[in-house]
């Protein structure tokens, strides 16, 4: 055998290792050449996709059109074989009909390609035949030490290298944010509305990534690349089921190694669920309850709606992780306070009372405040010069060298709607953090753009519905605790 | 005794009965005359804030500001007390200190007017003092046969009147829907959120009530009263506590046998939020489980969360009541249907399969689909020519004079994020529903605001989050059911 296999030979050894991590994964996540094989001069087709958009956002790699019947598709130099188009190629975004992916693994091998992205339908999830294709292709490409990513997914992406190895048409709707937040999913659908979702609430992403069949590259080995990439601090991912718990377990572990916050929605957890599943993948969705543990002993939070998700995967994002679950709640009406310790109380959240000094003062202050915790300072005296203030200074420092509040949620009731005193609340709360940027600072409940912006960009929280406020509390308190659980 | 008091006589029986129902609440709540005693000039100060908006909304009624330091207030004739004003008054909406409460009453006693809205903190919630203050001026109103709303409430709201019997800014900031989903608020700042909720949802409402201290008028009454009320559909509580169980049912079964939906936030379900709302009102949250029983006996949705509270109201107050629980859904995503699946199966809904016929027809035409039910036609599947309404008539026909799914449920991905297809996709949603106008059909997920609102026009309701419109479905079949009940 002549020398020049030789870098198959030492991919194919990497890809023995392939099963138990994300070995090879480096290229197709941050790729510094990308082919498009089925490449079209038309933006809208699948095989056009991915070329638009990584020329409209400026992917700084080479970018390769791959088409027989081309010399040039959207004005980039065609070639009509990976082959061809002269190495080195890190990744081939594969648009073709499943009855030819055997003759285009075969020109990958031998253009040396590192990583495949299969967009291509018809194999393991329509039955017998494109089952047995499929475990072929992923047997010849593991063999020449290609990694495959689907087939049946809808690709990926990183924002910071403005790769779109995808033919979603949710990147094409408008620009997102780049920030922290990776996403994992085997679902590509549940993909798209996430990314859609994630780009309406303006949530900065790292990855996006989707598996589809999972032939090679699965859910696990994702997570376990992204716990290892220092522009990812929180993955939030969407399962139907796992192959290889183990391995499932080892890259959780890995993540929380890492100090990563991972959030997931598994799905399949009834027997309408489990039985959608397979219809929809062929996944086994397993024991519900054995999920559940497993996700508890390795730190992820697990959301079960769509909104948790990524409420949860915002606060993350953008909080450290609190000393405790000690919490301190301030409103500026009763009846809310009350809905909100009702939660606090479901959720484990510590709501301490408010230390008998700090109550004495604030009495002394607002005789008809409540004074305990929930803090209830009333609306009225939001206009107390210097009072909203000492309250938050009371809350997240207790005075006489006492340790405040490891948490904090603030409520306005109707406060932050109006202009006359509400700027004023917003710089106070703005201070407050500034003073203490080591305590989760969340608001709550409606307020003007201008202001849930000046929140934002100074790190405060901006959760609209007071419960989902509440967990993404906890859920820092879980993660917390996870994280001291996972270094002891 | 002259025959003059006459009409006070009548009115005391009628206050006899009050404690039972709410007779007297048709001056509070349908005024035809407002008098506002401590008006103010300044459209900012708590007596100034009613007159400002009823004057710039066209309360068509009589306006009166009552204080003896003005001739005119805000442009309008002002007296010097209600007695001065001439009646009659059907509301004094009160905006003086606790201690000229008594003289207040007095005037308003000689004037005959029908019905207080007192604003006044400083009663009941501040001390033994308060109490006792709260109970004689209950006592002297009660025997005069005065209604009271209130004290230490924001005051009430009818949007089909223009009335404004409140101080709280909230309406200020634009104004809202006209339709039929009442709101009543044991806690003011909770219905100040409320209402700006509803406003930033547009939802329409008919009335908005907080009954703060509850020295007469309780939130049953209003329930009671709303029953009746033709113009209002949806009752949306929030509760802490209630003194007269007995009283609550008899408002709750007089609702559902009007037809009206009810769902209700009742907080106190934890020790936490016990000691709140015994902190905030003085109100005994009572035993969390009796409330759950009752609730359910009575056909009242219980909403966890706010979030809840208005994603069930909202489809209450547009969609008629579905046959059954048997659902359909319609998906271009397997992903988010196994999600759905859960959801559904976790709320009580039937997911029953798509008859065999209806799945094979679908079969013959997208050989990859999932025919049973969540159905998934594939995204792909979209540009073909009347396969989505044939779909839609299968699952909401059935064919051969089967009964389709009482509810659709359709979760369209990003496909309604894009416009090529995505206009077609809405018109033929629309088209579905206005053949079957008695199926309530649901759509979520993203879109562009466009579609959002030609769906909202045509009756189709949206609900952004899968999880959340799953629970309005399953409120819908639960209403349904309770209705059905109600009737036996």
């Amino acid at each position: 055998m002549p020398q020049a296999t030789a870098p198959c030979h030492a991919d194919a050894a990497q890809a023995a290792l392939a099963d138990d991590g994300p070995a090879g994964l480096d290229a197709l996540l941050h790729p510094r050449s990308i082919a498009v094989v089925g490449a079209s001069d038309n933006p809208d087709r699948i095989g056009g996709v991915p070329i638009a958009l990584m020329i409209e956002r400026g992917y700084t790699g080479r970018l390769i059109p791959i088409n027989p019947k081309y010399a040039t598709v959207q004005g980039l130099p065609a070639f009509p074989s990976l082959a061809a188009a002269g190495g080195p190629i890190d990744v081939a975004i594969v648009a073709v009909p499943a009855d030819t992916l055997g003759s285009t693994l075969d020109d990958a091998i031998a253009a040396r390609v590192k990583a495949l992205v299969v967009f291509s339908s018809g194999l393991a999830e329509s039955g017998e035949a494109g089952k047995a294709l499929q475990q072929d292709l992923a047997r010849r490409a593991r063999a020449a030490g290609i990694r495959l990513l689907g087939p049946n997914c809808l690709g990926m992406m990183s924002f910071r290298d403005q790769v779109f190895a995808t033919f979603s048409p949710a990147p094409r709707a408008g620009e997102n944010r780049v920030g922290n937040i990776a996403v994992v999913s085997q679902s590509g659908a549940f993909g798209a509305f996430a990314f859609s979702l994630a780009r309406a609430r303006e949530l900065g992403m790292s990855y996006w990534v989707t598996t589809g069949n999972e032939a090679d590259i699965e859910f696990a080995d994702c997570v376990q690349w992204l716990a290892r990439d220092p522009g990812t601090q929180v993955i939030l991912g969407y399962m139907e089921g796992c192959r290889n718990v183990a391995k499932l377990e080892r890259a959780l572990q890995a993540a929380r190694a890492a100090g990563k916050r991972v959030v997931i929605t598994k799905v399949g957890r009834t027997t309408s669920g489990s039985a959608a599943a397979a219809a929809h993948t062929g996944a086994d969705t397993g024991d519900d309850a054995a999920y559940d543990a497993l996700f508890r002993r390795h730190g992820v939070w697990r959301a079960g709606t769509v909104e948790e998700l990524f409420t949860v995967g915002y606060a993350a994002s953008v909080c450290p992780l609190p000393a405790s679950a000690r919490t301190g709640v301030l409103t500026v009406s009763g009846g809310v306070g009350v809905l909100i310790a009702d939660e606090a109380c479901s959720t484990g959240l510590d709501l301490a009372e408010l230390p008998k000094a700090a109550q004495e003062a604030l009495l002394r202050e607002v005789p008809y405040a409540g004074p305990r915790n929930p803090v209830d300072i009333t609306g009225q005296t939001l206009t107390t010069p210097g009072l909203l203030e000492r309250t938050l200074a009371n809350m997240l420092g207790h005075g006489d060298g006492q340790a405040g509040y490891a948490m904090l949620l603030f409520f306005p009731a109707a406060a932050l709607l109006g202009a006359t005193i509400a700027r004023k609340v917003v710089d106070s709360l703005i201070s407050a953090h500034a003073c203490h940027p080591d305590r989760p600072l969340v608001v709550t409940g409606l307020m003007q753009p201008a202001y849930r912006h000046a929140f934002r960009e100074a790190g405060v929280v901006v959760i609209d519905d007071p419960s989902a406020a509440v967990r993404a509390l906890a859920a820092l308190a879980f993660f917390a605790q996870a994280s001291d659980a996972g270094h002891a």
